[in-house]
């Protein structure tokens, strides 16, 4: 009755103002799974390459991160190289799919009864063909990026149809929707079908949509930003682990669970890859959490303002 | 006691995706009197030209603007003329200062023991004239902007030492503090003087920063905006009325207050002007107060999520 999440893994080469990093290991379903391993235990289905580096997940398969449905394809893993001029603005410099290019996602007999799981950002019809293998799922959300939603938006929208929650950064949902105003923009998903539309903005937090309500949380405030590589992600695992743990799918739940993405990408992007995200006290996360809900309570705190000499 | 503001007053020439207006009433002080005047009766202090529409002003002093401190110069009013190809991204075609390139405001006696004054966007050597008229002052909140923080910081840091309270936009105090990461700048304006930091971030909605703890609020989700013109002076009006309103500077009423802020500013882009801001119900203003309290608001609802066929 595990959280399942099927993504990218990667060798990521970065380089942003805080410095650069070689190969250091990346992928949607990496950021996922370690932070939603804080929550819930995670199995995860993605491929690599004969050139892969085991060892790198040994920290995941110790958070109970359950690794059989990470396949071995002949040929080289999957690589990525970007850089952040400044941060937030990530450039692509090469992507090379290697064995991704020809990932068709077999969802091993075991995990297809997971309740909650995730499709991060792949192709639309391999993530409709994880829909077709998933039998008692109660909670899906999918994840995509502009590429697809310029490429193939109808394949998207057939996505939404089926999820009951959706993820999206700010421009891709303007995009997708074809609408410059968020709030019109948040409806036409709804539209499509998942009744939760989430959108991450960054450094300005998230807004969640849900039965007509909207919630926002703003960003952790961080002074030191390294790497924001798999901030999305980060966030997604979070959210959807914390779901998973709670097992209630309800406003509040949903509430709480965005507070505990935004938690989550905070310390993914503090450090270079997942580093950060292998070996977090739950007093760290806490605190986060308790910093952020601070952020937007409107509880007396009975402390007043003294006039400046 | 009233609110006393100091700022422009001008004739607008806008060009929006929504349409174009000529000569608009507009300016700093007018904006802020306008919000404010849902809360608190305003002073306000400026200067307009002898060919100053005065029948445009009717409906502030209907609202209980005292506009006895706003005098009358020989020559043209103050004038800019601006385009917003997209919406939030204002481009100024062209500044007539005229009689304003000369203001040096002179508070009237009556008003100089107003208890909360806000110092709208004006040359802060300005600013600086203005506090030292100010006799009694309690809470006094400046604005400013990218001109005199590149042209002259060292002033704008003085008017910081000698207010309680200062408006930014994101880009500013980052300017301001040559700081790219915002709670960092943040801090370093606090260090310049003022208690409560103000960050307006338009579309991100606002964060303030008092007493060690930030609070953030989102914009209200707008689907239609005409007019951004104003908003963060519709922003500060809300909010500074609010605090006179309540005449309690707490962090529970400076919370407050940055919602109605954010109110105001939402009435304020909606339509062309100040035109929004003229007759608005205060059922209006509650709703949609109670409308952002609810997007930050973690009390459970009892919803429940229903599975998606």
């Amino acid at each position: 009755m595990d959280l399942l999440v099927v993504g990218s893994v990667a060798l990521d080469t970065i380089s942003s103002p805080a410095g650069e990093r070689e190969e250091q290991l990346g992928g949607s379903a990496i950021y996922f799974s370690a932070a939603a391993s804080y929550f819930s235990p995670v199995r995860l289905v993605g491929v690599v390459g004969d050139d892969f580096p085991w060892d790198r997940v040994d920290f995941l398969r110790a958070r109970g991160v359950d690794l059989d449905g990470l396949e071995t394809a002949p040929g080289r893993t999957f690589r990525w190289r970007g850089a952040y001029p400044e941060m937030g603005d990530a450039r692509t410099l090469s992507t090379e799919l290697n064995v991704f290019q020809a990932f068709r996602p077999e969802i091993p007999q075991a995990y297809r009864s997971s309740p909650v799981a995730f499709l991060a950002n792949i192709d639309p019809d391999l993530q409709l063909a994880v829909l077709d293998q998933l039998e008692e799922a109660e909670l899906v959300a999918c994840d995509t990026m502009n590429f697809w939603i310029d490429s193939r938006p109808g394949r998207v929208f057939d996505v939404l149809g089926r999820v009951q929650m959706a993820f999206f950064n700010d421009a891709e949902v303007r995009s997708l929707a074809g609408e410059g105003n968020l709030p019109k923009a948040i409806r036409r998903v709804h539209a499509a079908g998942p009744q939760v539309v989430v959108v991450k903005k960054g450094e300005h937090g998230a807004l969640m949509s849900h039965e007509g309500s909207l919630f926002a949380v703003p960003a952790f405030p961080l002074t030191e930003v390294r790497d924001p590589t798999g901030a999305g992600d980060s966030f997604a695992g979070g959210m959807m682990g914390y779901l998973r743990s709670r097992n209630v799918f309800s406003s509040q739940t949903f509430k709480e669970a965005l507070i505990y993405g935004t938690v989550m990408a905070s310390f993914a992007v503090e450090e270079f890859g997942a580093e950060a995200l292998m070996d977090l006290k739950d007093r760290q996360i806490q605190e986060r959490a308790a910093t952020l809900v601070g952020m937007i309570s409107l509880v007396p705190q009975g402390n007043y303002a003294k006039r400046s000499p």
